[in-house]
């Protein structure tokens, strides 16, 4: 999502990168027929490229710079809402050790950095909106529409790269905590393992009666204050199917790892493309 | 710009026609090793491009292509608005021949199909807003944002669509009236052709000499309710390097359309590409 | 409006005006139980009110200032646009003759603090969009809400004061052209009067066939290039009821201006208020 | 927070409810000096108010309900998400139990109404710009803006009490884990009573001292893996001013409650006003 987000940026400048000249109603008359030549001579020396007829209330392609930048916050503050949630002191799977102080409580690190992208996130669509709602300019010049973007504009990307520089060096600085994430798939009887026994029983009956016979587990667990493993175990709909070693194999979280792996190889190669 | 808001409507739909498959927590854990092969099997069966990887609570994509509609509504607005602007009582330079009747007012043609995409552009917006307000989703799932597209992201498709068959309509139906175009360029004492006028002067003083001696005509002009034209003419210092005969044929608007042809042509072959 | 729209913010101001206080986790647990006594204490000195609780993650007080303000820019932006229309080189209605200058149109002075109150009207609602969407702010300190408040309040109020002065200079130098408003109700054959000559023959015949006949007539004056009350003199349905003299009477503005002047009254009462 | 924002609501729609009667250009000419009085009477059949003049293009009054809603979904949206954050499988303190089920997994009760509530407070923000940004009505008859507000203000409602009614729901159905809040105050040693030490400390050093003591011993907890209170009572410096029975009492959060109860007596007692 991060490397779609830049790639969407780039693009969008790159369209945008189209000079503008048009004169007083957009038609060059004051430069008789050489308005097109004049164009060309301009973009030339300012390395812009040369757009079909001036443009100075045609605002579509900084709109679309824009909403690149409000997605690419919006792509870091996705980031940033996972980073906080980790970093919560119930959680603490997952923590900015770059991250700020506390006045009041001198043992929390506050996810200063997620909290930036998160910012951004808050700050964007709004900025964004007003880009588009700038959109219907009158005639060859407008009454408002251009002024609204100016500020705009800029502080969308100000608070991007905010949000790009934090994210990346929070991501830098994370320390993971596994044994935290490993304790937390046992909470609640290790209920969080349910659907990985679901997708063991069905290997023997319906995928149905798996995940009735699951839920009634699940259930019991959960009345009776034991594990789901446990009670699993020793359960005679189970134990018809499945032996206790095989029980704890299903239980054991680095064997429902499912495809995660190929995921992240396949992203890592197409970020480096 | 109504080509390229197209252009870039499809182009974000084709990226986002990727198929979505996580399983309950995006590994497809439950397929064991079969995941990206099952991923393949069901994108092919619908049609769907294969993602790197599980996509839910990665919202770009379907932002993306809410921003398109977003910037086309814009674009479709720019236009709605002008075509109000022409269609005002005093103006009448074009006007909507399939706009809607008045209750009250039996003589006036309101333009109904460009309000139709003025609506459409100040809605979007907000609308857009939200889709990217949605983005920064929790974990694998969200709590809320992915809900708040829905209606969201319909009610952006059905006014973009409403908003393009409204300006197609009313382009199709504009009757346009060149003597009224004709005769606001001489409203003021003709003050808009002060601009020709000065272009036409700075081919023999220099271009601030040439913009001074035109701003004294237009003041005096107006001081003496006649027209710029008339003054011009009658100005020693214009008739110094100008007959009478070239003055009024700066005057003549047909002289002074500089190079909207060729702009005209090239948007249409780049259209028609 | 405008006295509303202020009232609104002075009301909204004024309701925000609580201290906060709460600790670190918004008990004052280390004062003991002298937290309230310390909360007044603080508020006595700050000149504030004292809240029921401590408010940092209620955010709607600070909301509704925004919401004021967005609703303030938004007010005076309706004057902003009417300036700018009626300003315009076809209309010329009203001019704020402290306008700005135009460097490539010497004769036409730039409607630029219209402008200033559009513009704001353009950015208000996105930044009012950011204070709400940062309202759902967590437990008893944010992650990302509150931090994305600063700059959008701050900007919101410093482009409300803006346009509130520029519209308050413009409508100081406002030059009103009452032969121009003359004058446009006579264009496309005076038929702006046509509801007025419904009136007056509604007293004579019923409503529909005043209304019906009037069409009848619009549409004779607009095919023959003749003006409605030259068709309306010389038509026998009309001059059964009315003389000439009558339709006389009836196509004179000032004898059509209802209760302008008496809503007019009523606004400078209430505002002097 | 819930109350004020229904009083709002209520006060903004109060001060809505003005008739709107002007006529085609707003003067209410067609009924002579009858404007008035129809007006008045219209209004007494109506049940609405009568206004200073006709207000059509005048709509501070409908963007002051819709940021009244607005602020009403920001402060449902504050308690929406609280209830996802508490629900969170690692903190589970306080469960919606009439929440939806989860298709995969069998043992999860999603917040469902707790998310109608985040999903009203993603779309308000939207909504609310979308009013705000149709204010600017031009003269007396808007183009777009007036239409802009029709099905925004109706779902800017919808929501709203789709909103309220899902949150008064889970409340009524919130199960509250109160071993689970006492157990997560001694996660991470403890550090969470850190505040309270350092309050009971300043009764006998400065409260520098005091906070720089405790976060020695914060220190010394983390590196050594033990509990906060285990640490300050075998520590000479804490031992010097307080008993281990004294420190024990500190660490019973039930004896650092500060305010809260006083606090929630004040806002039950607003609340039955």
């Amino acid at each position: 999502m991060i490397g779609r987000s830049r790639d969407r940026v780039n693009a969008a400048v790159q369209r945008a990168l189209v000079v503008q000249l048009g004169g007083a109603s957009g038609t060059l008359a004051s430069l008789g027929s050489d308005g097109p030549a004049v164009t060309a001579a301009l973009a030339r020396q300012l390395e812009l490229n040369v757009p079909e007829m001036p443009w100075h209330t045609h605002r579509d392609r900084i709109a679309d710079v824009s909403a690149a930048l409000g997605i690419a916050c919006g792509s870091l503050g996705k980031i940033g809402r996972d980073l906080t949630l980790l970093a919560q002191s119930e959680v603490a799977e997952a923590v900015d050790t770059g991250g700020g102080g506390s006045s009041s409580m001198p043992h929390k690190q506050n996810p200063v950095r997620a909290v930036t992208a998160i910012t951004a996130a808050l700050r964007a669509p709004g900025l964004v909106s007003t880009m588009l709602s700038a959109m219907p300019q009158e005639h060859e010049r407008a009454a408002g529409g251009w002024q609204a973007e100016w500020l705009t504009l800029a502080e969308l990307i100000a608070i991007t790269r905010q949000s790009a520089e934090a994210i990346a060096a929070a991501l830098g600085d994370l320390r993971v905590d596994t044994s935290a994430m490993r304790a937390h798939l046992a909470i609640h009887g290790g209920v969080a393992m349910a659907e990985a026994l679901s997708a063991a029983l069905a290997a023997h009956v319906s995928r149905k009666d798996a995940m009735g016979l699951v839920e009634t587990l699940v259930r019991t667990a959960a009345r009776d204050r034991r594990s789901l493993q446990e009670v699993a175990t020793g359960d005679p709909d189970v134990s018809r199917w499945m032996s206790a070693t095989e029980v704890d194999r299903v239980f054991n979280p680095e064997n429902f790892l499912g495809s995660a792996g190929a995921f992240v190889e396949r992203v890592l190669q197409r970020w480096e493309m």
